[in-house]
């Protein structure tokens, strides 16, 4: 099933990240990728932009569990757009966030094609 | 041109949207959308869900000024996904955002099937 197919390139470029591998991201984007997470001044576009940015990561995260939270696959023909909530305990610390990524079907396979991560305020 | 027509839509929604009227959003969301926000507990789901959080805003929000800031639009095939960076001026201060509208072609038009609305930490 097309969604567990997307979650699992997702949970599996996840792990690479929690042991300090931005690898696994770089893998599964597209060239034409474009970025959001809470740290960047800027929409990050473009893989080597994106490459550039994750590895500032490289060897510094450490998460120890984390759990992706209701994820959900919407389709829409070659797009396939997975959010979630997902909850991190490692190096820094407690973290929750929100996720968008959305997957396009490319010949190479799924490729994320756009990331948002965000920090939602909680109890706001 | 889609991207025009794209950002024309969602350049509609948050004019009303600055004025305190939350139905342009809900107008042009698909029955099936799915919502984040930095304020929202967990992802809404679905139309009926998304019109009710929003309703707690109308009235209340007032956008003085602001701007869209290097919008793009990616298509594959009937989905269009518009990110973009937003600061508005108003009734909640000078605020900053990111956001990610994934449209869909229906045959009512294009829709919203996915909203990622967030705040980026400046500076960190």
């Amino acid at each position: 099933m097309l969604a567990d197919e997307i979650l699992k390139l997702e949970r599996a470029a996840l792990d690479r990240w929690g042991k300090g591998d931005p690898d696994g991201y770089v893998e599964i984007s597209a060239p034409e990728a474009t970025y959001f997470d809470p740290f960047v001044e800027h929409r990050v576009d473009g893989l080597p932009a994106i490459q550039a940015w994750l590895e500032q990561a490289r060897g510094k995260v450490k998460i120890d569990r984390d759990e992706i939270i209701e994820p959900l696959v919407q389709v829409i023909g070659d797009a396939a757009i997975l959010s979630f909530r997902f909850v991190s305990y490692g190096s820094e610390g407690s973290m929750r966030w929100n996720c968008t990524e959305v997957y396009q079907r490319l010949e190479t396979g799924w490729k994320i094609v756009h990331t948002h991560w965000s920090l939602p305020k909680r109890g706001a």
